[in-house]
């Protein structure tokens, strides 16, 4: 990782319709100095429109990482906001509108923390689905004009992306909320990791018959939810995985 | 004029070469909650591409004001801010970022104020030339990668009205400069009546033999940029063209 917060500022385009909307994109990372572009399927790339949008920003391309999975963007990011058009108000996230969203995402990506920082954009017709919502800690809202809300999706990452540059100007040191604190020597864990964490949860909760495989009641979707709503460090993890290792041991 | 600090805001497009800039400048300014678009002999215009650019915001498109002259588009405004890519650094205008001209617009066009305030753009290539940064009070300037600063047209006017959107969310109360304060009671004028006293005055410096037309020596040039740099009221404009009518009444 580098101690620049905008390199650990990773963009995540999945299921893009429009390749132009992807090179415009780009664009719009790289002038406001952001390059880590990844693609979660999209539709058409490469491509010839998308090249064209990005104006001279082909490296963000060329260099763009492309998947076919969400878990496989995020994996070694220790913080995942999601962009959301809709205000999701019947949803329990943090919900931080762009400004506030851009320094909390500099805070976790500055010098002292220096966290990978994951930040989705979804399809263009229907943004993100409730399962890429779940592994997201923050949703980013835009307060765009309440009668026409339809922002193009490159420009929500020109808009992210302008204020992520923002914070980072002021060094990420200003974060407008507390539950990003963490103790000294500590450190956020991944997306990864918390993958791991909730296998094990999962599989402890089905030894001590609370979870029945054949009706599973969204239990792991609400615990994901909760556990989303705030970052994990890897002290945190490592207390609560000794404690289900503890109740499988108990339990043979 | 209306009490709402947005509908007070004109995005004044000039010169524009690519017709989807004007579609996408469109959607951005509708989606922040901006209506009053207004181009200067744009090349290409009306067009499919801008229809097709600007999603569902062709009504912004079908009521966007035409016109030949930046004078015409700016006649009836108070304040006149020019957007730049470069930072004009030899000039001697007043320079504020992206963040700030958002509340300087705000404030000017908020309900006390009720100033009518353009916001101009120049051509993709090249931006605004000198003719027209001559007759901006404020330039602003969006902080962008100084080893990239490609920003397309329709970002900057999605950027800047976001900015916009924001500081009018907050009232436009929040203003960081202190030269815009204005007495109660007391109106900014417009861009028509600037032209005005600029006419009068060189007719008066011609008369006294101050101004030699033959021989003009940027001498206006050099005293719009000084005008510029602050808005003026109509009471001060009173005095001066009174102080102007006085020097021609003594001549005579």
């Amino acid at each position: 990782m580098s101690n620049n917060i905008l390199d650990n500022i990773r963009i995540v385009m999945i299921h893009t319709s429009h390749p132009g909307n992807i090179g415009a994109a780009a664009r719009a990372m790289k002038v406001m100095g952001l390059s880590d572009l990844c693609l979660v399927n999209p539709k058409i790339f490469p491509d010839d429109q998308a090249n064209a949008m990005s104006a001279n920003a082909t490296d963000i391309l060329e260099n763009a990482n492309v998947v076919s999975t969400l878990a496989e963007a995020i994996a070694d990011c220790q913080l995942v906001v999601g962009s959301s058009a809709r205000h999701e108000r019947t949803l329990s996230w943090d919900i931080q509108d762009s400004r506030e969203c851009g320094e909390t995402i500099a805070h976790y990506a500055n010098k002292a923390n220096n966290a990978k920082v994951a930040l989705l954009f979804g399809r263009e017709s229907s943004g993100l689905t409730n399962d890429e919502l779940a592994v997201c800690q923050h949703l980013v809202h835009i307060p765009t004009n309440p009668d026409y809300s339809s922002l193009n999706v490159a420009s929500a990452v020109q808009l992210l992306a302008y204020e992520c540059r923002i914070a980072s100007l002021k060094g990420g040191s200003t974060p407008n909320n507390n539950n990003i604190e963490k103790e000294q020597e500590d450190e956020w864990v991944t997306s990864e990791e918390i993958d791991g964490f909730f296998q094990h949860l999962k599989q402890v909760m089905e030894e001590v018959d609370f979870l029945d495989p054949a009706n599973p009641r969204h239990l792991m979707t609400r615990l994901r939810r909760l556990y989303s709503r705030s970052s994990m460090t890897r002290s945190e993890l490592n207390i609560q995985r000794g404690f289900l290792a503890a109740i499988q041991k108990k339990k043979n």
